[in-house]
C-alpha cells in the first residue's frame, strides 16, 4: 500500500513527498500505515490554497461558519467507533473510558462551543464610539498552522482539537500538521472535516493536511508571508526552533511547551486527609499513563512524619498501578532520558525508574526524590520535565525552603497547593501562593491539575517557557479564539460598509 | 552643571554613567542641559527596586492606584507652564496650541481615564464560572520598560504617556527610558511622578527614570528575568533589535514602529470635492512637521486631469506651508536619508526635497511622486519612511493597479479611503477596502489618519512591522491596558483566597 495521500485544496492527492514514515502501534511496535514527509511543495501549495480560502472565508456569516463546525461534529459522531479504534491502535489510549467516553465526547463539544461562539460574534469584543463613530472589533488573521500535540488525538489533534476549533470560529483556514504519532486518526477526521466542509458549501482549502515535513520547512511554514498565526502544542526544543522563526519574521506563534506542575501539600492537609490526598496525587501522576500537560510533576512537601508516611502510601500506589503504556517510541525515550537527567541531578528514586521488559512502550510507574537543599542547588536541572509517568517530590526542611524553591521554578501551566480546610495552614498557604500565582497561569486549591475543563473561565496557558504569551488560553471558549484574531478599528467608516456586529 | 540624577528606588541619585548627552534645542542647535548615560548597574538597580515595588503593589487596590494616577495628573496641570516651556524649548513643538493645549491636556486625561479603569476594575474581563468554581481575571505582568518616542514629550513620554498609563493601572511600577530629545521634559515629569508616588503611598519605586543607556543594555534590560514586559515606540531599527533580545528571552515587547499610513483618494471624491480634500491632506501632512506616527506618507490617486488639479493644489498649500522645525538633528537626519531613499528608488519631487537653511534643523515641506508602475517595480525601497513633512504620492494607470500597489504594501497603522459622497466611487471602493482591511489596523474613510482619538474604540496598532502583535493597542482605554497583563485562573480557589472581582 503506497503512502497516504495530503490533503490540499480540497483535494486528496499524493504527496510530493522526499521520503515516508510509517505509524506505530506503540503497545506491539508493530508497524502500522505509511504517510508521506512533504516537501516544501506541499506547504507552499497549501498556503495559496489556504490564502485563497481566507479571502473567500471573508464573506461568511458567524452562522455559515457555524454549520461547518456543527456537520463536522455531527460527522465525527457518526464515525466515532472507526476513529476511536484507530486512535487506540495508533496511541495505546484505551477505547473507554479514555477516547470514546471522555475524547470524543470533548471533540465535538468544544466544535459545538466554538460554533456557538461564532454565531454569537461576541468573542470579537465588537466595541462602538457613536459620539466619535469609531469603531473596532476583532476580524480572522489569516491562515492558521497547527501542531497539535501526541497526547490527544482527537481533542487537541490539529485538525479537530482547540486549536483548530478556535481558528476556523475566528474566521481562518486552517493547514494542520498532523501529529507523527497517529496521522492515521488526523485522516480520519481531515476526511471528514472535508466532507463537512463540501457539506455546507465552505471554501474548498478551508481545512488542509500535511502528515510531516523536515523541521527547515515547518520553519519556514510558520514565518511565511501568506500565515497569519501558528498554534503549536509539542515538545520545548522543536516549539523554540518554530518560535525564533516565526518572531524573526514578526510572525504570531502560541506556544503550549513544557510544565512541570507544582503541586504544594502543607503539612495540615496531610495530618487532615494523608490518604485521600495520597490517592488524588497518585490517580492523578498516573492517568493516562501520565502523559498530560497538566500531570503533576513536582510534587512539594514539608519534612515530617507525615510527609515520610504520604510517600510510602503514594510509593505503594505507584507500585500497585499497573505501568501504562506510553504514547510512541519518542515518548518512551525522552521519558527514560528525562528520568536519568533527575537521578543525575541527585534525585534519589522510590520507586520504578526503569523501563519495564514488556512488549510495547513502557516504564514503570517512577517516583523521585530530592531534598529542599538539592533542589536549590540545581534547579534548572531538576525542572527537567519527564512527560509520562514520573513524578519529582521535592521534600524541604520548612516553609522558607520550600517558598524559595517556588520562586526558582520557571513560568509552568498549573501549580496548586493543599491545606487544612479549617485554617491551620493558612500562614504557610500565604507565604507559598503569592509566589506560585505569578510562575502560573492556573492556580488551584485541594484539586490535581489534570482535567481541563472547557470553561470560558478556563486558563490553559501560563508564563514562558510554559507558552509564549501569558495572556491567552487555549482552552476555553470563547477567549481561545482571540489568539487567531487581529483588531480592526473603522473610524468614520459609512454605515453601510460596516460589519453588520458595528452598526448602529 | 553637572548631569542631572537618575530616578532610582524613589531616590534621585547621581547615575552610575559611562558618559553623557546633552539636550539640544532644535529650533536653534544650542546645547542644553547634560544627562547621563548609565552603566547596566542603574538597569540593574532599577530592575530589583521594581520587583520589589511590584511585589508590594500586587496588594493595592483600584482605588489607591487609581489615586496616585489623578494626584500626578493634578501635579502635572499645578507645574504647566514649567513643563510645556521646557518641553518646546527641547522639541520646538508650538506651546500654544500644541503642548499647553492639546498634547498636555491629552496626558492627564489618559492619566485619569486610566485610573477610572483601575478603579472600575473591568479591564481585567472578570469571568466566573459557579458551576464548577473556575474564575479568572487579568493581573499585572511584573515592571515593565517604556521606551518613549521623540515626537510626543509629553502624551506618550515614557513617564506620562499612554503605556505608562496603561502599565500602572493594570498594576505595575514603570522603568522609564527617556526618550534623549526630551529629557529635561521627562525629568520634571519624573519629579511630579515621584512626588504624588509619596503623597499617595505608593512603593518607592513604582516610577524610575534611566536617560540613555547602550544599546546592548537596552537589549538587556528588556529580555531580564525580572521585566514583566515592554512598551517600546520608536525607530524600527532600534525596536526590531530589542525584539530580538525580548523574543530570544521569552519576553513580551510590545512595538510600534514604522507606518506610512497610505490614503487612497478615489476619482468621484476628486471630483466632488478637491479642494477640501487637497486642504485636509496638506494639513495633515504638514501639522506638527509631520511627525506623527500616522502622518500619511503614502497617498494613491488615479491618473487623470482631476488628480493632476489635486496635486497642483496640494504643491501650491506646500509651498505655501512655513517649513516647521524637525525634532532633532537625528529626525532631519532620518528625513533627509528617507527622502533621498525614495528618489533613488525613482521617486520624482514635486515640491521640497531640500533642507532649509534656517538655523534649526528644517526639511523643505516635500511632496514626491512615482507612478504605480514604479511603485511595483520596487515597493520595499518605495514604502522606506520619511519620517516628517515629506510624502510620496502614487498615481496609478487604474483601479486594479492600485489594488496591487495596495496588495505589496506592509502592515501600517491606519488606511484610509476617500470616496464619492452619493456612491460613484463604490465599486472602487469596494475593490479596494477588502485589501486594504488586512493591512492596516484601523481604517477610515474620508477622514485623515492624523488624531488619534482616546476612543475605547480605538486601535492604534496594527499588522507587523507597524506593531508587533496586531491584536492590542496601544491608545484606548480599557484595552491598552491588557498588554501589560497576564491571565491568572483560579481552579477551586477558596473563597477568602479569590480576588475581590472574583467572588461570588
Amino acid at each position: 500500500m503506497p503512502a497516504h495521500p495530503v490533503l490540499i485544496a480540497g483535494r486528496w492527492r499524493p504527496a510530493n513527498a522526499t521520503a515516508t514514515f510509517r505509524a506505530e502501534n506503540p503497545a506491539t511496535r508493530e508497524p502500522l500505515d505509511e504517510f508521506p514527509i512533504s516537501a516544501w511543495g506541499d506547504c507552499d501549495e497549501a498556503l495559496s490554497a489556504a490564502a485563497e480560502a481566507f479571502e473567500q472565508m471573508r464573506s461568511l456569516t458567524g452562522d455559515q461558519i457555524a454549520a461547518f463546525l456543527e456537520a463536522y461534529a455531527g460527522r465525527i459522531e457518526a464515525r466515532k467507533d472507526e476513529i476511536v479504534k484507530l486512535a487506540n491502535l495508533e496511541t495505546a489510549l484505551p477505547v473507554s473510558p479514555r477516547l470514546a467516553d471522555n475524547e470524543l465526547p470533548r471533540t465535538t463539544s468544544q466544535l459545538r462551543q466554538a460554533a456557538a461562539a461564532a454565531r454569537d460574534g461576541s468573542w470579537a469584543l465588537p466595541t462602538i464610539d457613536a459620539k466619535q463613530n469609531i469603531r473596532s472589533m476583532y476580524g480572522p488573521i489569516g491562515p492558521v498552522a497547527v501542531f497539535g500535540p501526541n497526547n490527544f488525538p482527537l481533542a487537541f489533534n490539529s485538525v479537530s482539537g482547540g486549536d483548530f476549533a478556535a481558528a476556523i470560529a475566528a474566521g481562518n483556514p486552517v493547514i494542520a500538521k498532523a501529529n507523527s504519532s497517529h496521522p492515521g486518526t488526523t485522516r480520519l477526521l481531515a476526511e471528514e472535516a472535508l466532507a463537512a466542509a463540501q457539506a455546507t458549501k465552505m471554501p474548498a482549502a478551508i481545512v488542509q493536511l500535511i502528515y510531516r515535513t523536515s523541521h527547515e520547512d515547518g520553519e519556514r511554514l510558520v514565518s511565511d508571508c501568506r500565515i497569519g498565526a501558528t498554534g503549536y502544542t509539542g515538545s520545548r526544543s522543536a516549539g523554540l526552533k518554530l518560535k525564533a522563526a516565526a518572531d524573526q519574521a514578526g510572525k504570531l506563534i502560541y506556544l503550549e511547551l513544557s510544565s512541570i506542575n507544582p503541586v504544594v501539600i502543607l503539612p495540615g492537609a496531610l495530618e487532615e486527609r494523608l490518604d485521600d490526598i495520597a490517592g488524588q496525587f497518585s490517580t492523578s501522576c498516573l492517568m493516562g499513563t501520565g502523559q498530560f500537560c497538566t500531570n503533576p510533576g513536582l510534587i512539594i512537601l514539608l519534612a515530617g512524619d507525615s510527609t515520610e508516611k504520604f510517600l510510602e502510601s503514594a510509593v505503594a500506589r505507584f507500585k500497585a498501578a499497573p505501568a501504562g503504556t506510553l504514547l510512541s517510541a519518542g515518548v518512551a525515550k525522552s521519558l527514560s532520558q528525562g528520568i536519568s537527567a533527575l537521578v543525575r541531578a541527585g534525585a534519589h528514586t522510590l520507586v520504578g525508574g526503569k523501563s519495564t521488559s514488556e512488549k510495547g512502550y513502557s516504564q514503570a510507574n517512577t517516583l523521585l526524590r530530592v531534598s529542599g537543599q538539592q533542589f536549590l542547588e540545581a534547579p534548572d536541572a531538576l525542572q527537567t520535565e519527564a512527560f509520562g509517568n514520573a513524578s519529582l517530590v521535592v521534600v524541604a526542611d520548612d516553609i522558607d525552603q520550600a517558598a524559595s524553591v517556588i520562586d526558582h521554578l520557571e513560568g509552568n501551566l498549573t501549580g496548586c497547593v493543599y491545606s487544612h480546610t479549617a485554617g491551620a495552614d493558612d500562614a504557610a498557604y500565604d507565604k507559598i501562593a503569592p509566589r506560585l500565582r505569578p510562575k502560573v497561569g492556573r492556580l488551584l486549591n485541594d484539586k490535581m491539575p489534570t482535567g481541563v475543563a472547557v470553561s470560558p473561565a478556563m486558563n490553559h496557558g501560563g508564563p514562558y517557557p510554559a507558552t509564549g504569551h501569558p495572556g491567552f488560553t487555549a482552552v476555553g471558549i470563547p477567549a481561545s479564539l482571540r489568539r487567531f484574531a487581529v483588531l480592526h478599528c473603522y473610524d468614520n467608516v459609512r454605515p453601510h460598509r460596516l460589519p453588520a456586529a458595528l452598526r448602529d
